[in-house]
């Protein structure tokens, strides 16, 4: 009935309706002419991501989504000789992971927008000391994720997008741009807050507005209140509705 | 796929997706578990609404929501003598409306789980504020709406849901049990602080508990990410999603 934005993603998807959220931030932007469909699996890498496809873009669905957010990284970049390690998956495989799920949802339709987005820098000191909290001195917890590491996952971000033809907003540089981004952006080091939450919603308002998805753009779900005839609602409800105003 | 929660109502649906809002917190609570489908229309009233149901709940729909709430009134309640005149629904037929509302969302199912939410207070005096600021002092344009009138459609409300065997929440009454309710709850009179959100949450998690949709008693839609089998992702993922954990 209402085009659908679907995000799928890792953990910093699935939270994104946590207050300050950028998936609620987009449902109330887009009230009453897009659903958000919320698919982000905490913990989830890219690998894993695949086994999902055949469920969320089955070959064949008739009603494609007008846009498809892919934002997994996070979880790959963690070190493979350290506690996350089952996590972590080399980023040759995940560059061609990211075209695999891109080409999963451009075979549903060729009109679907598709935005990558790469994971968010990483703010090492912050997440060491959650690890401490959490598990104390094991050195094989601490230091599971580097932003070093993160940005090599960004950088193949940024070129499975430019190889598949989808958009891409590259978080992990534009965050960075911003001094004092380690806590402004970041609240455990690797998840956002609500002020990171508004750089992700920003940008990809940007991206939705370029693209031909903006607000404006698109069709209400039936008039707005003061377009209806109080005298003759079903005339109004019903004629604006068909003919799309 | 998932069981899905449809919110049907006015302006305090549709912005239930604004910063802290109860729609954002409830697709927050049941994320990978419930898709939460925003049905606001700003300014509508039940009349209108009755126009919407063709296409919201159409008969044979084969996929019935598993939770419809039901949130009208606070428009129907617009005084008749006043400037937001043209919303008025005189009561006897805001509570047949309702009744009309829940025979077709009862008509898709038995399972479904409705929950009618009367309107909530108004304070008075903030309405007439906002109003003097937008209009002047057109007397026609404040006082459209007082809270005792408010206070007969949720009345009207509660009996609806009592014939017609749907749950309901009296935010009517519970909001104004704290002292403060009038800006505690209310940003302009009418529509809700986050605060105001909060409770229409706490409220509703209330209902979804006791009937037997808590989030504990829900499927994953995919495992969590420390069950995945990482030496045989495929394995996991497929098995444990078909056996339903």
């Amino acid at each position: 009935m209402r085009p659908r934005f679907i995000l799928f993603g890792d953990s910093i998807t699935q939270q994104s309706f946590s207050p300050g959220g950028w998936g609620a931030g987009l449902t109330d932007r887009y009230a009453r002419k897009a659903d958000v469909v919320l698919r982000g699996y905490s913990g989830y890498n890219t690998r894993w991501a695949l086994f999902l496809l055949g469920k969320l873009f089955p070959a064949g669905l008739q009603d494609a989504p007008a846009l498809v957010t892919i934002f997994f990284g996070a979880n790959d970049a963690a070190l493979p000789d350290r506690s996350h390690k089952r996590q972590h998956v080399p980023v040759p495989e995940y560059k061609a992971n990211l075209c695999e799920i891109i080409s999963a949802v451009k075979s549903l339709s060729k009109d679907t927008l598709i935005v990558l987005i790469t994971p968010p820098p990483v703010y090492e000191k912050a997440l060491q000391e959650t690890a401490w909290k959490l598990y104390g001195a094991d050195p094989e917890e601490a230091f599971s994720r580097t932003n070093d590491a993160a940005g090599r996952y960004a950088k193949a971000c940024v070129e499975a997008a430019g190889q598949a033809e989808a958009s891409v907003i590259d978080l992990w540089t534009c965050m960075q741009e911003k001094p004092g981004w380690q806590t402004r952006y970041l609240r455990d080091g690797l998840h956002l807050t609500a002020e990171g939450n508004a750089v992700v919603f920003e940008k990809l308002l940007e991206v939705l507005n370029d693209k031909g998805l903006s607000f404006e753009a698109m069709r209400w779900d039936f008039p707005e209140y003061g377009d209806v005839n109080a005298d003759n609602p079903v005339k109004t409800l019903w004629e604006l509705q068909n003919c799309g105003k």
